[in-house]
């Protein structure tokens, strides 16, 4: 892998600094006092700087939700079997999984990406085929991935947003499905942030003490297994990453690439987003963080990215749920940043 | 005032414990790890038990805004001059305010409900007018209300539910405005929790240290003055109320008398709330809180109500606005209650 050349490793642009300063001035004459609307203040101008535009607006939502499974599920550190990412991919397909309710009801587009189950799902219809095997290798005996498989997975995250674009998107969420991902998702994050398995892996879908143990362990033999080449990133993300974390890194720096913000969900969106902002200097500004969720491990990696998520609802589902659940959050603050009367619109008085 | 026999002293009727079990039941026959919806998952059991039906439903959402000045302001203790209260009435009228647009984003009903300004506001077509007075007196030197007054201000939150019943309503939302209200909310929240003055006043609409310093002693004054009234809620409501705040308190038993579930906002209803729960047994069960506000005292009162609040966001305007940037969340959640497949419909195994 040439990595200088690669076309994730290319810098993000940089968002627009007068929109910005124009958004935060409307804000102060709105009539309210100045910071009274919080965060919902601050993700407004943040969108209006994303878009560079004065009027934000995130009606139109692309999610993509990819799924993928792991070799290292077979260290016993999922509380769910592993058939269960194929079995949830047909779910998505007859939309009555959590993340199909909550696109219809924001009426967002939801595309399903399969990079590689073990069980095999066959065609249907609303389910994009871009198998890259049957699931990754065992992280703890090998890497998890080819440089082959690495690079496939981030174009096919790039290629995802490609269609968001087409489709006019003004906001990117990226979502998962796959047994054990969050045991490569600490692992990744360890390996980013030198930090200790303990510190970061969690519950995952319902561990018991001793499924969070062998979850450690396993973290633990795979680092100490892949160290040498942990220091790199992309090397990281092939080593102890996933399909489907490798796909949202991909569409993470792609969204920065043009200019599309990214919402970002959960523990395992978190450390692909770590990974794309290690890969591509830049690419973190485009990232707004949607909540922190239960999942042990997550408040560490969002200080890691500097992240002020908005909600803290205990969610711990993945899928792009938790994203997709702050969106109305998103919507409601640009309908006010753009729709509320100016003190000199209204003829209401200033501060004393 | 034979508070025995008033109406707002009624007991509040329990919520359906039938249907809060069989709404928890079919949470974890839903297609995710039990749990994994966190706060979602709790209210939409919540307000299953509430409608007393399986599907709960929170379409139909109507907000009452009651403004009203207050005698207090004239102790300096609002960063806003008193004129604010009428002029941010009339650009309720206009539909300028934030409350306005979110209400409207949401498809919402909104009245606003002119209980008494100093300055007069004049007709409006989309103005109740019910004027109670030109503001409350000031607290520190007498009552804030009229034993008459009082009366009067929570009858006339009754009236609004009344209205909200016969639109269908399935969530009441509370809304406020009212320059120096904050301090007439703490001072309240003082008196209903044994809590000194310094511990719950805050910055309100943005006071400096010198401000906040003023209200506390303000508030201090007032307390002394009405101190042997204040261990009975329907006197502290009348010694250190306001008009727009006891509408509210009757407005949300009310509610709770017939069923209806309360979505209360800021600090000023949560001192409200307080102050409906110690009037009426089990008004309380009726209330889910919307969020922790930026003002200082808003985290003890919650604590006070023992309530979990869904968003966490720094507001602090008031006019109900963090309630309805809360609806979407309990409405995501209702359709996630009423429309996920459960795993034996969607053929998805079970944990480990």
């Amino acid at each position: 892998m040439n990595e200088e050349s690669a076309w994730f490793t290319a810098p993000a642009p940089r968002y627009d600094a007068s929109a910005e300063r124009s958004a935060r001035e409307r804000q102060d004459m709105l009539t309210k006092p100045p910071g009274s609307l919080g965060q919902l203040e601050t993700v407004a101008i943040r969108l209006a700087a994303l878009q560079g535009r004065a009027q934000p607006c995130v009606d139109r939502v692309y999610i993509s939700v990819f799924a993928a499974d792991h070799g290292v599920a077979r260290e016993g550190v999922s509380a769910f079997p592993q058939a269960v990412t194929a079995e949830m991919v047909k779910n998505f397909a007859r939309g009555g999984a959590a993340i199909c309710v909550l696109a219809s009801a924001l009426d967002a587009s939801l595309e399903i990406v399969d990079l590689g189950t073990v069980a095999e799902i066959g065609a249907r219809a609303n389910v994009r085929r871009q198998r890259l095997g049957a699931g990754t290798a065992n992280m703890t005996i090998e890497p998890a991935m080819s440089e082959a498989q690495l690079v496939a997975a981030l174009q096919l995250g790039r290629d995802s947003v490609e269609r968001a674009l087409t489709c006019g998107a003004q906001l990117f969420i990226g979502g998962e499905m796959g047994i054990g991902n969050t045991t490569a998702a600490a692992a990744l994050a360890c390996a980013l942030m030198g930090a200790s398995p303990a510190t970061l892996a969690g519950r995952g879908t319902g561990l018991d003490d001793e499924g969070v143990a062998r979850k450690v362990r396993a973290i633990e033999r795979a680092l100490t297994l892949h160290e040498a080449r942990l220091a790199d990133p992309a090397q990281a993300l092939r080593c102890v990453g996933g399909f489907e974390i490798a796909a949202l890194a991909g569409a993470y720096i792609a969204c920065a690439h043009n200019g599309l913000p990214v919402l970002v969900d959960g523990f395992i969106a978190s450390a692909a987003a770590l990974a794309a902002s290690r890969l591509c200097a830049g690419a973190g500004e485009w990232f707004l963080f949607a909540h922190r969720s239960a999942e042990a491990g997550h408040a560490r990696v969002l200080e890691a990215l500097n992240a002020q998520p908005l909600l803290d609802l205990g969610l711990r589902l993945g899928e792009g749920s938790g994203a997709a659940v702050a969106v109305p959050l998103l919507r409601l603050a640009c309908a006010l940043h753009n729709r509320m009367a100016t003190f000199a619109e209204a003829g209401v008085s200033g501060k004393l």
